[in-house]
């Protein structure tokens, strides 16, 4: 097999879910929602598959949905966007970001990424020929120091990847930060891929800014969402990109030969889902910042503090002087045992590192239902 | 963006479709049919998304849809597949193949491929760093030189690309051509990726016969298929691939960051029509080898003749002598008059080379309404 991929492992989120079902864990590993998921949504997908055509969609997606992702963007941030030369619908955020990644790297292209990251960012920068230069951020608080900023981009830099929430630190960057990194942007005259998936997903009253309204970043970004996280059907896998045409071209390219299009019927649905009003944005982050407090007050009580999470489906938790932690033993030991003897499958925050991980951190999904993670809570105190 | 993929254009598929419908050609080129798809397997589909989990499945797939792939092979081939280490779903055949290929192929890799060939071989191939090694199938027969084809190969080899049924030929290789095509690859100690989405698409009593199932082929192949053309749902992009375990694991490491999953809904669905009796199978062939006689013949009376046709979607036709061919005219301009002005839409086969293409082949997609075959047909002997 191809050395670079060959050397990475089964996907950490895919290990710990088929850990849990072998434990019959409780899972708080893999983030994604247990309940049906938006059941008008879900409605419309039916129609459309049982009404609609089956057959390959354009490559670039439902003008509809193309449309829709317009608007959204337009409604939301203020973005106009041409939906016929600046919208692209992809396989998911994870094919979104692949074609990005290998439609614009060139071999020996530098990319500035922020520790902790998603894990699937590195290995296909490797294999597009890319060259990652790592940013670290300080827990708890996941800052940015600026010097250090600076010091990864060079004149070799083709782009830098941005988690914006940031999954797993439930981080979500304030418009200084994302400002100082527009700066570099612009400075080294390169492009932002902003993975945005969880742009609904802001908690506390927060708005998710999106790097791409930013002066002097509507040309330089591309912006990949995804219908996973804001309508809590993750398995229907539609994403999008949104960018500039001379960006989304190259992106195109790579598109066609990565998986050339997406369910026509998914699409559909996903196009009205877009459209809703905007309670319902605003129910889904209420509920989820009601489960996120449930699960954090949960976890406290059980004696693992935890670090603030500003959105996203997480909570990390230090387990420094977790009752039960031995000798030694990191993370991902820790996570392993959990699953196993406590029945609740968390995630390493470490397997969001390349290099130099903390190993003190454990990430929850709080997205279930409050009995769940009451459960959870309730497993985890008798465990310690 | 990336130099090799930009130098390619906008896949043909999509192109000519875009063009048709500007020009509210029929669209005989891109491959789709124009019916519903299998009534059952959609509507195990609609309910799938309505009662089942929407939720991401496992990395690999639904264990139901892995079994299925196993059980399929095992009655129309004889193979004997454990569907648990054995079968990985993708979305689409190609990214099946994106899969394959970038998870096996090491820059400097040699790939051998046959030409014509389905367009998205060698912009991947390519990205991924391997070096194409072009073997020429000679029409009207689409013969191989078993010389020209010993040549290609070298200690470099990694693997070859087989497309069989072959898509535009509409060829489907013998055991002597499989034979010989094994031979080389088991001397030169390499892998064959076989892309047999056509596989229940073959004519006049012939079987396809899956190279995996050649002596000493087992363990160097593996073989995708797809549920588009097999459930008439191309939108749907259901592929699998079926391999040894040692060859699935670093093309699950590429799939896992290329789109990790596929649609739960559709999996099941996927999984239920590969159950189907055999009575299925032999009427959806039937059909079809129906529908190519009929736009044959029409083609025929209209002044083009055809070549032979095995399998597939489609039937090439020989421009040489058209009445209405202009001095000069090459197949892709052909085409893209036949569509704007006689309302009819081809793909031309030299967008199937890399180099050194005919340029007096078009081809014509057949998996339509006969009255749309018919009214095709028609729109031709108007124009000539
Ligand atoms: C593709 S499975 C990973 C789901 C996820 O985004 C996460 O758990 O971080
Ligand atoms: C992905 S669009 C191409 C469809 C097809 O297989 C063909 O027309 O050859």
């Amino acid at each position: 097999g191809n050395a670079i991929l060959s050397g990475y492992g089964t996907t950490i989120f895919e290990a710990m879910s088929r850990l849990a079902g072998a434990h019959n864990a409780i899972n708080l590993g893999q983030g994604f929602p247990d309940d049906r998921g938006a059941e008008d949504v879900l409605q419309v997908a039916a129609r459309a598959l049982l009404e609609g055509n089956n057959q390959y969609p354009p490559m670039m997606g439902l003008p509809a949905l193309r449309q829709a992702v317009a608007a959204h963007a337009a409604r939301f941030y203020g973005l106009e966007v041409d939906w016929e030369r600046e919208v692209m619908v992809t396989s998911g955020a994870t094919e979104a970001l692949a074609a990005c990644l290998f439609g614009l790297i060139e071999p020996g292209d530098e990319v500035v990424l922020f520790q902790p990251l998603y894990d699937s960012y590195v290995p296909i920068i490797r294999r597009a020929g890319g060259i990652p230069r790592f940013v670290r951020l300080q827990p708890p608080g996941w800052t940015v120091d600026p010097d250090e900023l600076a010091a990864a981009f060079s004149p070799r830099t083709k782009l830098v990847v941005l988690n914006n929430p940031l999954n797993p630190a439930a981080k979500v960057w304030s418009v200084e930060e994302l400002r100082l990194l527009a700066d570099q942007v612009i400075a080294h005259d390169c492009l932002a891929v902003c993975d945005e998936v969880y742009e609904h997903l802001v908690f506390d009253g927060r708005r998710h800014v999106p790097l791409m309204t930013l002066p002097g970043m509507r040309e330089r970004t591309l912006r990949i969402g995804s219908a996973g996280k804001t309508f809590s059907l993750t398995g229907w896998k539609v994403g999008y990109v949104t960018a500039a045409p001379d960006l989304l071209q190259p992106v195109a390219k790579a598109h066609q030969y990565l998986t050339f299009s997406t369910p026509p019927n998914l699409q559909a649905a996903v196009a009205y889902g877009l459209a809703k009003d905007d309670a319902y944005f605003g129910l889904l982050a209420a509920a989820l910042e009601a489960k996120r407090d449930r699960l954090a007050a949960g976890l406290v009580s059980a004696g693992l503090p935890v670090l603030p999470s500003e959105g996203t489906y997480f909570v990390v938790a230090d387990i420094t002087g977790a009752r039960g932690l031995r000798p030694g033993e990191d993370d991902a030991d820790f996570c392993r045992r959990l699953t196993t003897d406590a029945g609740v499958a968390a995630i390493p925050v470490s397997a969001f590192y390349e290099e130099g991980a903390p190993t003190h951190l454990i990430r929850f999904c709080f997205s279930k239902q409050d009995a769940i993670l009451d459960s959870a809570v309730m497993r985890l105190k008798e465990f310690f």
